[in-house]
């Protein structure tokens, strides 16, 4: 694995004859910080037979003057380690003026439609529109054929799959399931933050969407659904920023479900504990194989819920 | 010349194996209504070896409610006969669904600096925010190793390179110089809606630029020039939306003349005369061998002038 820290010397990995002759170059954008999840990106990213260049870069575009910019955690030795372990290339590790050099201006705004709700509608003002302009720029600087996001964040990834179909319809957007830990709590990077106790207590933010899918195939609606699932958050020591069904795809609200918006129907989690705050989703129906395997001793309290609802 | 009226026939046209071995792709986006200025982006193109793709699109969202959109020159047939004799290899002919299709939502906003002055200040807001956007989706479609522009639209040219710094580094713009009639009108679309008393009565603009560079030279400073410049282009019929000295490259104002930023100073003009506006810009000193060899005639303008101001 070569490790780059500008644009020139990625330039010139990415130019030498052997990277040239590789077939396609796959690309996986990070933050850090890595996780199994990431690594599954990239193992995913070396299967396909492609050049795998990853980036390590903690966005200040994407943070708002109240967010976690500084203490977003940074372990960048080993995540060197990991991603040689997993195969990764070329890992470019630029600086912010890197990115972003004196006189950079350009912004790349996403979808309003897809980034006003959710994350938007909670974090500051502005993160999507940090988040396409840095995978715009990254994409550009790249130029890779396929790239590489997890489905953990998937409002940032119907986002990102909006703008690339737009300005980079040349680069295939390729999504890979959340990786859970054996409770079922998404990996993420914030987890590292949290203290024991509130890792035990994270467990429900899983089980409040197993909680919703067990109430959904119930028949509950979108209401009902919400309120006890938010519930149950609460009473694990959550502040709720929202917890909410939406279309899979357009990230419009569903009010109503049927037959034909369950099909793509979505449930989507952001709660805050300590100093901390998670995110997770999951379709409504449908096999969630990670989740459903890691929240299956966990009956009782799906069962406690469908009384309640129904009864 | 291959004709392709969609992004599928498009990358179909890339992707054929003779395109793929040629070196490099290269790009000259238009609005059509082709002339020689255009045709000389075109055959620049050819001369480096390049695969040659030329776009025709009057893009709808550089265009204000108040603009000219529907009055723009469409000439199709004739410019796909020029294109190809001057060597063009794929003409992309799209439609406004096939530039934007239903879920587009992205928008590539231009440097707020550069954009905010000159045509920006005079035309309908959002001009430049839809050229940057137009051309980051062709940049992406194509994936061009250069692209080529006229220096006639100098804003835009500054715009344009400030973007592609910004989210296609990949990507060199190469500009051209302005293509000039015998009388040194810049060469333009919109010259053909010009009247014959109007077209005559144009030459003002390109001697607005060469009295400029006069008055410049006799050391005038720039609250002179524009006063002197503009009046002339009064006299003449016109009525001038700006005619203003800037830096080439920040496009700041410039007060103040003296050796340091005459290097780099610019005079740009937009007039209008009857319904339709033309713009036009120069180095303030240095050589400019198009314009002065069609101004050569007018000296005896230029030598009232300096008397004018000096005397």
């Amino acid at each position: 694995m070569i490790t780059v820290r500008n644009r020139c010397e990625l330039l010139a990995a990415l130019n030498v004859p052997a990277a040239e002759a590789t077939e396609s170059v796959a690309f996986v954008p990070t933050m850090g910080a890595l996780h199994d999840g990431h690594l599954s990106l990239v193992r995913h990213a070396v299967e396909t037979g492609s050049l795998v260049v990853t980036s390590i870069f903690v966005n200040p575009l994407q943070f708002g003057p109240n967010e976690d910019l500084a203490a977003y955690p940074r372990t960048e030795a080993s995540d060197a380690a990991l991603l040689k372990t997993a195969g990764c290339d070329i890992l470019y590790l630029p600086t912010v003026d890197d990115v972003y050099p004196t006189g950079f201006a350009t912004n790349v705004t996403a979808s309003a439609e897809l980034s006003a709700c959710l994350c938007g509608a909670t974090r500051d003002a502005g993160h999507f529109d940090g988040v396409t302009t840095v995978v715009a720029r990254l994409f550009g600087l790249v130029q890779p054929n396929s790239a590489w996001f997890g489905e953990k964040d998937w409002q940032q990834l119907q986002v990102i799959r909006q703008m690339a179909s737009d300005i980079f319809p040349r680069i295939e957007i390729r999504p890979c399931a959340t990786v859970r830990d054996s409770d079922g709590l998404a990996l993420s990077s914030r987890n590292a933050r949290l203290s024991d106790t509130d890792r035990k207590a994270a467990v429900a933010i899983p089980h409040s969407l197993g909680f919703a899918r067990q109430l959904a195939r119930a028949g509950a609606q979108p209401t009902e659904i919400e309120r006890a699932a938010k519930s149950a958050l609460g009473e694990a020591g959550f502040s709720v920023d929202y917890l909410e069904i939406r279309d899979s795809l357009t990230l419009e609200l569903l009010t109503h479900l049927n037959e034909e918006t369950l099909a793509t129907a979505r449930v989507f989690v952001a709660a805050r504990i300590g100093q901390t705050r998670l995110i997770d989703n999951s379709a409504l129906i449908g096999p969630n194989p990670q989740l459903e395997e890691a929240l299956a001793p966990q009956t009782s309290m799906a069962s406690t819920a469908r009384a309640a609802v129904t009864g």
